[in-house]
Formats: C-alpha cells, structure tokens, sequence
C-alpha cells in the first residue's frame, strides 16, 4: 500500500516535505502524558468512537468502566464499518508507522497483536521523546485551562496556549470564579476585579511561554465593544451567582470575550478564534462526539472586532464546511485575519483541497498558516500532518507548477512558508516584523 | 460516443457495476403505468419543459391540451438550446438504449423517427417489462399518497412509500381531511381521532408492503415536539375548516409530523426526509417547474427529531448544493441520520461529485445510500444512475485506488454496498441488524 | 514560463479560443483615459493595494500624495508576499505581454525599469488603441453614473450602462438630488417627479447606446413591490432631506428599485444585479479595499421582482462564493433570470472552476454569459480574459470531450456562444429573438 500522491510532480515534492521538521501550532496533547502508552489510548479519540458509535455501536462498549484491552477489542469489532473513513487512514498510519503492523486491517482477528506491540506504558517518557523524534516535531502547542500551573514540562517544546472558553461561556457557573480565585488570589466580585484576575492570568501565562489564546465560540456569538457601564450590573450578578436573562448572559459574554482580545493586544499574542461548534447536540453521544454546528454563520458578525483589534493577529478555524470562502475573503482583506487549519468537520480532504486552492490564490502567502493536528496523543500528529502535507503538495504542483509554470523549488519554497516560516513567525519563535522575503 | 470513464482504473470499475442489479429507494414511478408509452411521455418530464421554457419556449408549446406528438415536436425544437445539460444527456441515453437511435441529436429533424420508434402504446405491460429487464432492476420505490390503495401491481417489485406531505402541510385544507375520512373510515373531529386515522394508514401501508414514510419540508420547518395540550385546539380548528393563525399553522405542521416520525419508529419504517424545497415560487412556470429553495438553511433545526426518535433511521436528501457539507457532519454523528441520494437542484455532476467524496471520506461506509432515481418513468432510472455509478467508479478510483491503495476488489466491495447491500437492509429487505461485514 | 493547460485537449481548445475577439459586458474603465498611462495606474487597481496591505504594507505607502513612481516602488517592494495569487499572476501577464518585461518577478530590484518601460504618458490615445487592439477588443461596457454625459468617446466601443447604486441607496443625500436635478432639469421633489426624472435618464442613456443598467446591492436588500401610496410620504420626506426612520429607508430602497426595473422593462434594458458587497466593511484599509459581505443571503428575496418582471433580462453576479450553486438553480426554472460572470471575491480559479462546471451541467447553454473583466485600466482585459478562457477550456475539455463525448468543434461552438454569440444578443448587439442556433 501507498499513500504518496499517484502523481510524479506532487510525489517529488511531497518526499522532500515530509522530511521537515513539524511545528504544531494548536493540539490538546496532554505534555505530562504526550504519547498514548496503550492502543486504547489511541483509539479512544472521538473521531474513532464517535464513527463506531454512528455505525451502531453502542456508546456502552467504550464505557470508561471496562478495562482499556476490553475497549480497544470492542471497538476494533466496529472498525471495518468505517474503514473506508479518512480517520481509519490515521489510525493504520499510526498502526504501521509506530507499531510495526502488517495487516491489512484492524480488527477483531488482529487487535490483540496490535495492543500487545503498542503497549508501552513501561517505557513511559521514552517512548515520549521516540514519538516525538520520528515525528519530527519541533513544537507542539498546548490547550491549557487558565487555571494550569503550566509547571513539570519543557515548555520550549510543548508551548502553553491560554483556552478561554469558561471564562466567556461558564462566567456565571460557581466553579468557574472558584477556579479563577483559586488561581489568582483575586478577590473578583465585580467588573474591576474580573480584568484584575484576567490580566493576572495572562501575565502568569505569557511569563511561563504561552504564544497564544485560543477560544471556540458557538455559531450564535457576535462579538460586539460593550461599555463598561451597561457590563456592570450584568457581570457582577454572573459573579454572585445571580440568576441571569439571556441580554445579561449575552453582555457578560460580549464584555469579558473583549476584555480577552485587550488583553492578546496588551501581551502581543495572537488570539486564535475557532468558530462554530455547538456543544451538546447530540446528548446521547460518546464523549466528544456529541457537539455540531448551525452552518448559517457569517465573519461579518466579527467586524468590530477585526477593524477595534488591529494589531492582534487573529488566526480563525471555522466549523462549518462551506464558511471556508469566506474565510479567504476575509483574509485577503484585514490584515489581521489569518486563515488556520482545516478543523473537525472541516479537515477531510475533500474539503481542505477546495479549501487549500482557493487561499493559495487569494490569500498572500506570508498570511497561511498550514495546518495543526488538534490532536490528543501526539502519535496522530504524523498521520494527520501526512494528509495536509500530501494535499499541499498535489496543490502546489497543479495550481503553481503545471498551472503557473513553477519550479520545483519555487513550490518547496511556498510549502515551506506555510508549514514552517509562518507560523514560527506569527506565533513568536521569530522576530514578528511580517516579513517573509529572507 | 463513450460515456465511459475515459482513466482506465475508473471505467474497470465501472463496467463492473454497470452490470449490477438496480435499487432505487425512491421513485415517483405510477406502478399501473410504469414505462413511458410514447416519447411525449419521456419529454415531458419536467426537467425538459422546464429547461426549454428556461431557454424561451413559452409554456404553451407543451400544454395538455396539444397532441403528444405535438407536444413532442415543440420540445423537441428547443432542445438544441439545453443540449449542454446533463439532462439532456439522459434524454439521449434513453433514446439510443431504448429506441434504437443512432442520430446525433434529438431535433426537429429527428423527433418524428423517434417517436415513430418509441411509441408501445399497443405494447403495454411488454414494455414496461422490458424496460425493467433492460434496466436490471430489483426494486423501484414509490410515492404513495395516503389514501392510495395499493392494489394491481407487485409489490415486492414496486414497493409502496406512504408520502405525507399533505398530512402535515395541507390538513386545514378540507379535501385532505375528506380523503383521510374516507382512507381510514375514521371520523376525524380531534386529536386523537387524527392519530387514530393516521395510526390506521401506517398500518394499511404496511401490512401492503411499504417500506418508508416520506416527506418533503420547506427550508422554514423546524421539528419540534408539542405537547398535546397545546396542539388541541389548534388541531381541532384545523380539522373543522376554521382561519387558523400563523402560529397555529405552525402548532399543526409540527404536532402531525412528530406524530409521523412515531408511527415510523411503531412500525419501524425509515422516515426519509427531503428538506427544501418551496413551491411555487415562480408560478407561471411549467408543470413541475415552480419550485426553487432557500439557501439558508441548517440541520440544527432537526436536532430534537434526531435526539427523540433514536430508533428510527431518518434518510436525509436537502435540495440545496451548498448544504451537503452539514449533511455528512450530522451523519457522521447521529447514528440514526443517513445522508441519501443526491436530489434534484443537487443531482449535478458536479455536486454529487463534490458530496460523494466527502461521504466516502468522513461517513461510516455502512450508512452511505447511493443514489435514487427519483424517476416518473422507469426509462429514466438506466441514465440517471448510469451518471451516479460513473462517478462513484471515479471517485473511488481516484480516493480509493490512487489515494490509498486499495484494490481493485476492495473497491467494488464498498461500491456494492453503496449501491445494494446498505439499501436493500435499511429498507427492509434485510435482516436491519446494522452489519456489513457478512 | 507558461500559462497554457498542461492537458493535451484543453490545450487545443485554448489556442483557439484565445485568438478570439473579446466582448466585455461589465467594466469600470474610464473612455477618456482607458488604458494606463503609466504603471502605478496598474499598481493602483485595488487588487494589490488591498493584498498588499493584507500582508502588512501600511496604507500611507501608497497614498495619494506621493509621486506616481513612489508609489509604484513602495507597492513592488511587497508584491513578493502576494507573489502566491492569482492577482499576482495577471499584473505578471501585463507586463509581460504590454511591457516586454522579462524578469522572473516583479519587485523591488525590477520596478524602475519596468515603470520605465510601461511610461506611455506621451503615446496618449494611441496607446490606448495598441492596448485595444492587442487584446483584440470588440466592446467595452462601462459604469456610468446617472449624471454622465455620455460624450466623448466612441459609444460603440465602450458601451454605456446605467449604474443606479446611488438612487437607491443614497437617495436621501442632498448630493444626490442636485446631481439629479442638474442631469434633468426636473424639479425633483415628489414621487411623481422622481419617476419623471428616472425616466429622463433613462431615454438620455438609450438615446446615446446604453446596454444596461446595473446595480450593486446590499445582502440584506430584498426587493419587493411597494404601492405608491405607502411610498409618498417617505419618498417625500428623503427628498427634502428630512430625518427617515428604517423602515422608510427600506421604502425607499425598494421604491427606487422596483421604479428601475419598471424603466428596464420599458426600454428593454437588461437590468444587471451584482448581489451581496456591504460597503465599508473595513473602513481602515486601502481606498476600493474596505468592502466585504455576509454570506447568508439567498435569491428567494428575489421572487417578486423575478416573477413580475418576466420580460427583463436579469444577468446575476453573486459576491458570495458559496451563494453560486443556488445561482445556477434560479437561472435553470427562471428564463429572465441569467447567471453572469464570476466577480471580485468569488474571481478565483477554484471557485469559478465549480461554478462553471455547474452551470455547463444545468443552464440552458444559450442562457450562459461567460464572463466580465470588471476592469478599471484596459490592460487587465486581457489577463483575466486569460484565466477565465484557460478555465472554460478545461472544463469543455474534461466534461463535455473526455466526460460526453464531444467533438472539438462541439466544444468550440460552446465556447464561442459563451463567450461571444450569448452576451452580444443579451445585450443587443443582435436580434433579442432568444435564438441560438443560427
């Protein structure tokens, strides 16, 4: 089996990139417990079972009470009804990449063996820094809770990111300002308080590493510049626990969303918006499959904050598949908006080809950023990087070699561009002076 | 003239399926009168009226009121301006198969021969016959009105599908309430004389062999369950002739169509839902030829139905191009949800080709339903799937073959299933025990 | 370097494609001064200014104090990070073919000689007419304010066409009212009079060779028939520049609106929709740089004006990317409708290329105008002329060659009726009959 490009162009540039080095700018790879020590670890990522589940198996036999062997056969009987998904792909990528599988499939006649070779929870951090090294990775970005004490790993290599979402979303749910308090030792019991203790967790963050604050809003969110005043009441009744109508609600989320954009501007960090996701659309689900999307949303509704936060970077992931276009629109006008990834629902490669095309023509260069894993074991970082890597390569050779006349080495060095130039730059390993010409 | 695969991996794959039986889960086919009798049969066909009025043929020049060899004729003159359509293409398939033609184009030259050479109407049941062997078909889906009988044909060849838009948008209307008295013998005054009456077709239907419910809702529907108190006396008004308000409008179409998707879920019928289209928005157009959609639209909207009825299989078609992206994410979640056929407004080349790969990539394989004709003549289910199976040989050429490796084998394997094995079990035809690996 | 199709076939058709005259149905150039006299005129066309300023070019460095060639060099020296798009590659193309410039990229070290070299302050008139004929023009259409005098050039040429955004949408600025009053003697100051002076401009620019009026409208604009009654007083009040409330607004808007395709069905005009810019978007960037849109916009706004207004052409130019598959359904049911060029953000290869399969699958072919340069300087005719024609001939080659069969010739007769036969009789250079087959 291969899975370089069939074509001899995209096949040349694609075995020169595949050797780089890889810079992951968003995951949620666990930097304590990076690697998966057990093939239940990999399987359990909600793509796999949240796919089986959808192909009818019952939510039950992944049940965190069964023992991690159990799981892992459980959801290998269900495997052949999605081998035909891109994320199947992943997983024997995985399989034969770090496990030094043979089969032809993963299934229930081959599933011991495998468990058996993956099991590595005796080698613990080695087997870390192996994953690591046949990766390639350079640096990995983190999601961590503004709460974390980011303490106990190199954070040159796993860099903090400061998520945000409770603070926007769950401000008014107790255990949110407990954690809050908790972290800070701010008193917050008002408007003044709550960007004291905002403020202090970025400078706590930013200290430590962090290169960026990232956020996933829901398809209804507008962010709009509240004044100070009209947020006072509303925020101080969220604080205390007060019940809320849904124009305070909205106001509190609006006021502490554009406290967190003053606050990427105050540290210079970008400020990663990733929009769409509605959580909990499909209750019955399993875990992390269980959130979708409303595709009628527009970047329209972000203006004020695009044109009041000029010298934020603002790179943007949306959820929805045909909002892509738009995104390159966007792009292509603010200078501070930055096409990201391809996420969720949107990384198939059906639509990060569309995707890809269109922001090669209409986007500058030195504004993409290729692509991250958003991956929570770091041994899906290859394989998904091994798709966008082979899409960009079949891109660049039909839209700039045999479209535009190209050298190959004109097109290698766009690629490097966007997988490694620019977001070393944007996200501060480089000095941020926007240019991309040395 | 080929209309084969012109890359040899993709027409090795399609000689092989064009070679298959025929399952067409849905059809508007007349089961008394399923082939076309003459040309004017054929050309009448919507999609030929209304392209040529398109075009500027006024809609006269295919009244009823005309002969159909009239009729034909005056088609047949303005063809030449749609000959660029993949309907036409249809038209040009099933002249050269079914009648013998061999001239380049269907004109005003050419249309009396053909005519001459399609006219079966002393033929009759022969033909359509022969037809249906030609076509290799196994099944063929109707479209049955509630209060259809059912009876004088077979059944297990044209499967009877109870069709209930007028349940759920018509029931003010006082016809529908006598056809529904007069289907079922039931006085229907209220609420429950209504489900009673409803209650007794699923089970006239389905002792009949009917194997779906289906509907077809405009983009502004939005499922929600009503509680029975607060549907009374809007269902009573409704029932008794009287002005009903918006809101109450709304009560009904909803209180009806839950009550639908219950029934669906007793007798475990799938409920296929065809979510768009608006009729009449251009009135003076011609017969079949009014309705157009709204673009935004979500399958948010449906997450309540999804949610509650997690037992009854929900086949999904939505008329406009641009939603298919969110289709194969709410399928790729809800285990209950299908995403089917390409229809309509979608059923282009172009958009199959761009939705049929996404599927393949992001939905489990076992939940994929190929395509349906959606045919008033059977003549017409040999091109159109003659399209589909084209492109899924393509499609899984180049994703499958090229882009991963599989077999020749492999890939016939998934197209089987597409095609046959995962329709011919969703609708009934099966043991429904949801495997695919047999 | 070559810009030609890699694929054998296409590459045939594009050879001979490319010899053929150019019929530009929308344009903004100017027909005192059509072509560049200089090459910050082809630098200043918003395109690079806009990209530039994307990737990090602040405005002032391209401000209309400096001196022309100041201009040009600060623009040169950050075209290498816009080097990627396909802007890029025409203002490449332009230099190239009207410039004898030979250097791989033009940039920093490269501007002075080509500025040198693209200096044609002197040629005047006669450069115009070698820009003219070396892209083989045929016709020109213009952007014309209602207040044109429409003298002064040859109208045969460069083809008038009423643009009316300001009577719509800026009714109630004084500015207005005096232009319109100056350009017609009316004392505007009642609905009546309104109407009295429209019409003025309406037989004025018939009189001189008009072909179309066209208008760009907002996404939240939806056209509808108001009565006379309703529109007295409003119209009133925003003629006398009195305060309006939205809703009068709106009856304005619409008032005005509906007043101009009353005056198209009148002189037979074509009324040309350009369907979706919100103005000033980004009131920070560069002059022509500021606009973008909301994606959700649908035509079903349009019903009305559809239904009523059967005998005017309506060519539709959508600004939405992903609004053109719904595009392609309209303009399959309605016959005025017509699906026009491929404009501003939705100009990229990757979304005309879908976009124009659709439309070759479902639109009647002699309903299908291919395209506009929507140009402000002569020289950029040619280029997008150029990527539109290379696109048009892959996509004949691989759907209608290799997908259906067609003979070269075929494919040619489909192009030329695309590109040349459909847009001179939709905008009256031949008889309206609606014929295509002469």
């Amino acid at each position: 089996m291969t899975t370089e490009p069939a074509d001899p162009a995209s096949r040349d540039l694609f075995r020169v990139i595949r050797e780089w080095p890889i810079y992951d700018p968003h995951s949620h790879i666990d930097p304590h417990r990076p690697a998966a020590r057990n093939f239940d670890e990999v399987l359990g990522y909600h793509y796999y079972t949240e796919l089986a589940h959808s192909a009818g198996m019952p939510a039950e036999q992944v049940s965190p009470s069964l023992s991690p062997r159990e799981r892992a056969r459980n959801l290998a009987a269900s495997l052949e009804r999605i081998d035909n998904t891109v994320q199947y792909s992943w997983l024997l990528h995985i399989a034969r990449r770090f496990h030094g599988f043979d089969g032809p499939a993963i299934d229930r006649s081959t599933i011991d063996t495998l468990y058996d070779r993956a099991d590595h929870e005796r080698d613990g951090p080695a087997w870390d820094q192996r994953v690591w090294n046949e990766t390639k990775l350079e640096a990995v970005f983190l999601t961590n809770e503004f709460d974390d004490s980011l303490e106990g790993w190199d954070r040159s290599r796993y860099v903090p990111c400061l998520r945000t979402d409770d603070l926007v979303l769950k401000l008014h749910e107790p255990a949110t300002m407990e954690r809050l308090k908790r972290a800070t030792n701010v008193d917050v019991v008002d408007l003044a308080s709550l960007r004291l203790a905002i403020g202090a967790i970025f400078a706590y963050f930013v200290e430590r590493g962090a290169r960026a604050c990232a956020i996933s809003l829901p398809p209804d969110f507008a962010p709009r510049r509240a004044t100070s005043k009209s947020a006072v009441t509303p925020i101080r009744r969220a604080l205390h626990g007060m019940d809320l109508r849904p124009d305070e609600h909205e106001v509190n989320r609006r006021t502490v969303f554009w406290m967190l954009a003053e606050f990427c501007a105050e540290y210079r960090l970008p400020f990663d918006l990733m929009i769409g996701p509605i959580r909990g659309v499909y209750p019955a689900g399993v875990q992390g499959g269980r959130d979708l999307f409303d595709r009628r949303v527009s970047l329209y509704e972000y203006r004020e904050l695009f044109n009041h936060f000029s010298d934020v970077t603002i790179p943007i992931s949306t959820l929805s598949p045909d909002a892509g276009a738009e995104l390159v629109a966007y792009s292509w006008i603010f200078p501070n908006v930055v096409p990201m990834g391809h996420w969720w629902y949107s990384n198939l490669p059906a639509f990060i080809a569309a995707d890809l095309k269109a922001r090669l023509q209409g986007v500058p260069k030195t504004k993409l950023i290729g692509y991250y894993s958003d991956a929570y074991k770091l041994e899906f970082i290859a394989p998904k990087f091994h798709m966008y890597r082979r899409l960009l390569a079949e891109t660049l050779a039909e839209e700039g070699m045999r479209g535009r006349g190209w050298s190959e080495e004109r097109a290698l060095k766009l690629a490097r561009l966007v997988l490694l130039d620019n977001p070393r730059r944007m996200f501060g390993r480089e000095p941020a002076d926007g240019g991309a010409t040395a």
